[in-house]
């Protein structure tokens, strides 16, 4: 279900505004404002708004009284510096609001993220959307036989057709019953109030009871506002490899939105976040060791198997060891 | 589905077990520890531990060596002024902690309370129980006509018995292909280990992503600890009129545990917060002509009929103007 | 000590600075960014940056496409209903960030408040102004005899005159030998790198511990970035007739920045939390006894002292027994 | 000042109370409950309740209906894999209370982990005790010339007289000051009521404003609450080379608590965050190349000076290049 024409208009009349301000102003983040940028089948991340840019992160971290920019390179230093020596408190002094939506799966593991404003869209109160997210058949994948919480070998096409089949057949009738049970002949456009009832005879039953019939694929929205610090954590979570798909796929359109908001963070945060790798105290002691010339396996080493592999993985050896799902 | 005779088991081991503490003990919630309290039709709450007591919120507004009690009633007397003037930090210095069975729109409701603690049964990592919320038949209601989030009217027998059978078929059928998906025989017992698949020939799907197809009204659990303070803020907000009736149900379940925790701060929670009604600047100018003895209808006060209905709901008048699910 | 030359620029430099953008704008709060409002002897409080405006409390109330905005009057109508009913979310929607110079006691007050970002000026790293709050002679009072945590009567000229000398002479010594031990010869500039030593043949002590001489009354500075509910939170709080003088100074310079930046809100925030009154259940039994024509003093109501003067206040009754300083 | 025969006598009257409990139980931390374990010169940390031990950790991942223990050795290992991989919340589930005894200037640091809960003793409501943090003569050092922010040469001992002369005095003649201020005849016993004024022709100054006349190595004290998770992090931070010595040596006092109570929690604590390095992507290039069997320095590196001598400290070699203070 695209845009309605309604909220087309509405996004774009946003999209024409302009006005003066003396604020820190991103002009690549102007730029994407309000547009909502898709993710999975028939979900989005619009940015809504922003408060700071790169020098605001330098200028809290000074105190200083003006912008608190001298040179961007001695910016772009400071704020590696801080990258790297986790001294976070100057980067919550940025902060984004998005306007997400996303299946209800997915809803239920971004939550647990608890330093973030919210605001969803009420299921007591409206109707939601007639719209589920079915995967791609080569997103479809059986249990990790390795890492008890991930996905291994992808589905053969003929069972991937059958998962299809089941979910979206589930989730329509679902959906169709959730419309009966609430008396209405059809999804009505978003915030809708009660419109005429299917059938004369019957109450309907309450939008608060009626959605427990609904799966959890079914999509929901909500106004997501949090400061670069905790996004950055966000972000780091999400973007592993062991996250679920589902919710990666969010992280990465929001890498996009970071790259164009704030660029020498960006950079930063790859460098020394994504990109780094953190060595235990046994590992260390491992790697001294090779760096002597030893030759080391993983049962010399004393690590465990899990730990060997990742050694490796880190040092750019082939990861003959290591459990499948686990780079 | 009750508990299997193996939880059951561990939750008397549990029970029977003592030790000695020197910290401060609460016999009546020693009492209830560990056992399941039943709430809706399959859910409970049962309380894994607690820190503190009355006399800990004494000790901690005093920043004392010792107990920090001196008489009870004086110790009843400062707490009833900590609560009546909203001094929250010494509330916060009790802690309890609970395992919760709740169906996932409830969780979906209650996991809003950003501070507490919390550990969700992975359903990426485990199959979830058959087990989904029904609604008894005097639960089910239409759509309020006056609050635009609550329910009014309750249905009649015929259509209640029609909602009754979807969301029983729907979830039904839901999750009996959850299972087929899964390349499960049947449904496991907690945690256990991936069984022999139904199907030889399938490699079923990854648990993450099967998890999709169940229904709302499918249960699951977690760990939840809390400190008093958020605990009754959480309360104040999940008993009112319109908080939904399912978790109402969790919160009136509590408020038997905090009663039994820690009883005077319970007392003057009931006579501070939950019996008592804020006045807005409008209601009180209201208030103030009704006790010099002017006669006031609502028109007259300025007051928006809510406000009206309102204050009159305060004041134990008949509530004639008051929309109906408002009191 | 005023602003430096330097300082002044800088402001003046970002005040001087237009962009356009196609965010929600405040003209009246752009109109007041950057500059200094002065409170206290030598603190102030300046605004940074800010996101959101009365209209983006609506848009998120409503998880919009557009601003969200209807009419003025129906926006203004669910922003009161919002305030009213404490839902309190979409006001998380706003965002400010404030420079802030205050005395130290007043941050350790201030900083209680957990749910915000601080960037605090760095005494390790930097060395602090020669600034110290010295009261004027009409908010030097005499601890209250009936509230034991607020002020009573204010002391006479003369005792005053040697209560300022005191705090002037203290805070001024304890500076100069701040100095000393740094071995600076003066008050450097914010920031300065240390400059030649006053004592070539004195290492000077290290600035962390230095600081450790400084009196409480010592002006600090921080960058401080909130919400706007739980800045209307603090603000409820620090505007209390029991909050220290001192920080209900900043917390009366900031109510002039909310009613510049999102004006509805403010009236709402003013009608519904700041002048309403919160009636426990024993004292609405009372008002119940009262509205029916009963004569009540304080013995026959069974409130106590009070708690009958709290409702005495709250109607509009003369404060005959009510306790100094409670009102 | 030691404590008060009356503190002792609390203290020690807690410490002979046993009550049964059903609840987890630590013995070694039983056996130093309440007992003030001394930091710097005055200061201690004393716990006064728990909840949880190494097995609540277990029990809470894997949201279990008993201990959730199977073997020690799986409770450890699964201890580990959480600690390795950062899953926080299960650790989130213990949580530990303290009365800490602090110099104000430790304190505003401290304050600084906001997830915590905090009843700090009210200046406004009692009077501070005579006591004031005076370092010893090896802790007094001068500005670091590498680190701007830490302490570099230890001062000579005809200097370190001199900054521990200009302490002591600034000090004891800024609390005679407050004393004077206060109309008060001596430091009181803890929260003991206003006594006879020094002289019957003052009011006395509100003890809300003397208190600014005090210097911030006055000592005060808090109840301090916070989960295992958070309180990890905060001694994560403060047991850094870069924390401040006098909030180290609190930290380290904590991590002897932190032994006694989870000690397989504390032992992944040492190994996979304290005894960590994580190398950022740059640092592992090197290290790449290094395995390779290339000789490096740091200007064929690409790194910084302060990033080369990190990896060179991480890798046991030699720290020629590394500026001090670093490691």
């Amino acid at each position: 279900m695209p845009l309605t024409e309604n909220q087309q208009a509405e996004i774009e009349a946003q999209q024409a505004a302009r006005a003066q301000t003396r604020r820190p102003t991103v002009p690549a983040l102007e730029e994407i404002l309000f547009r909502p940028i898709p993710v999975l089948d028939h979900g989005f991340v619009r940015v809504i708004d922003y408060m700071g840019d790169d020098s605001a992160i330098v200028q809290a971290a000074r105190v200083s009284y003006g912008r608190g920019t001298k040179r961007v390179s001695e910016d772009a230093a400071l704020i590696c510096y801080l990258m790297r020596r986790r001294h976070t408190s100057p980067f919550e002094m940025c902060e984004i609001k998005l306007h997400v939506k996303l299946p209800i799966f997915v809803a239920r593991q971004w939550i647990r993220h608890r330093t973030a404003n919210v605001n969803e869209y009420s299921a007591r109160y409206s109707i939601l959307d007639r719209e589920f997210y079915i995967p791609a058949p080569e997103h479809l994948a059986a249990q990790s036989r390795e890492n008890r919480q991930g996905r291994g070998e992808v589905l053969g096409s003929e069972e991937a057709a059958h998962v299809i089949a089941l979910l979206r057949e589930d989730a329509e009738r679902c959906y169709a019953h959730y419309l009966e049970m609430l008396n209405e002949d059809d999804a009505p456009a978003l915030a809708k109030p009660k419109g005429t009832p299917r059938d004369p005879n019957r109450l309907g039953l309450a939008r608060e009871l009626a959605r427990m019939n609904l799966t959890l694929n079914t999509y929901t929205q909500w106004y997501w506002k949090i400061d670069l610090h905790n996004l950055l954590h966000f972000l780091a979570l999400r973007l592993e490899a062991h996250a679920q798909y589902e919710i990666r796929a969010y992280a990465e359109a929001i890498m996009g939105i970071v790259a164009a908001w704030v660029p020498i963070t960006y950079q930063a945060f790859r460098d020394y976040i994504l990109g780094a790798v953190t060595f235990s105290a046994p590992m260390l002691a491992v790697l001294q060791r090779m760096l002597k010339g030893e030759r080391m396996d993983q049962p010399q080493s004393g690590l465990s198997k899990r730990e060997w592999a990742e050694l490796m993985a880190a040092l750019g050896s082939p990861p003959e060891d290591q459990p499948a799902g686990e780079t």
